[in-house]
């Protein structure tokens, strides 16, 4: 039986991979689109293939799309990637890393495939918790994108209704690899490092590899992530 | 002088050439983005920078977009344009030439430029009246995504007011030649047909020949496009 089919924002990370493993479970045809967006870590376009692969998607776009020509991100630009302590908290305020409109974009580009292939549900594993700085991540935002979809497409103004899901948005990262270990995620396969090492070990001293790593140590589960031998910071 | 930062999205069209001379008029700072989305029209690139050198702008930066991994579109695909009669009116329902969330993508890049140049206004040369079937021309649509560009940026989150212009919306092909002429615009530099010849000359039978056709008649203006000799159609 195919299920209807749905547009999955897939990054390679943990939060996308759940999501992936989320709408599958719904009894959606998960059609995933991976946006590699000039990033320094392009190691995330194999990582995603290996989940989309895992998790048994129908099919998988990738985009390349050029945020450089902007600039203004530590993960664009030649902004340092910040490092701490792994037992910092969580930074104050929008970090560097945050990606001007990143969100906006890829969910365009989503939102264009979603209306090609003629689905009206869209999929993106965003979460207010730990990512509380950055403006694209809340519920306004959400509500405003599925708002927008539903006036900007024939879809919509022939009546069918979009529907963007974020069902991580208020989850810890501990919850969302819970959740993922249930639906059978590899969390082995998934990235989340903002600043790899070539061969692509996580740094384990970004912010993004802090919130991980706090993540299996908070839900009591093993972490597989294959760290980087030990930088001073 | 210099006036305030405004981004521009400008097609090298009839329309988006008349909203930059506009934004100028009104004294911004005008940062020209030209999105090439893999239209069977790359001479839409060169016809910008014609107009974007014709009319000062500060900066411009072009972006290629591939949008024909999504198909779906008789500009991004391997359907027909369309043809018709010069004295066709305009087609009904959605056409074929609709590029699905095409607007909503071409925004949220002018979005994250003018984030990262801390600009807080974007101009776009949408207009409701020839092109009434596509959703994302529709008042709704600049409404919609106004909203989404004030809760999606951290300009927005901290006290910023994003403005999206789109001046050229309520008036008709005849009033927007009128008020480029009015602003100095060189029409004879712009590039409306979707189907030109590989030398660039219009086929002046698909509907953007058309419309742009009946605007410098209606305005009483000689109309300086160079079309290719007739086709049958």
């Amino acid at each position: 039986m195919t299920g209807r089919p749905a547009v999955v924002l897939l990054s390679g990370g943990l939060d996308s991979a759940t999501v992936t493993a989320l709408a599958r479970a719904q009894g959606f045809e998960v059609h995933a689109l991976t946006m590699l967006y000039g990033q320094r870590h392009a190691i995330e376009g194999e990582a995603a293939k290996r989940v989309g692969q895992a998790l048994g998607v129908t099919a998988h776009v990738f985009q390349h799309i050029d945020l450089r020509a902007f600039g203004g991100s530590a993960l664009t630009d030649d902004i340092a990637v910040p490092k701490s302590s792994p037992d910092a908290g969580p930074s104050q305020g929008i970090p560097v890393t945050y990606v001007p409109a990143r969100n906006t974009i890829l969910l365009s580009f989503a939102l264009a495939y979603a209306e090609t292939i003629h689905a009206c549900d869209v999929f993106i594993g965003v979460n207010a918790v730990d990512y509380s700085g950055y403006p694209d991540c809340r519920p306004a935002f959400i509500a405003a994108f599925e708002h927008l979809a539903n006036v900007a497409t024939k879809a919509g103004v022939e009546g069918h209704r979009f529907t963007l899901h974020a069902p991580l948005i208020d989850l810890t990262k501990a919850q969302i690899i819970q959740q993922g270990l249930e639906l059978g995620v590899d969390f082995s396969l998934t990235h989340s490092c903002y600043d790899p090492s070539p061969d692509g070990l996580a740094c384990g001293s970004c912010e993004s590899c802090n919130i991980r790593r706090h993540g299996f140590n908070e839900a009591n589960v093993a972490d597989p992530t294959r760290y980087a031998p030990a930088q001073p910071y």
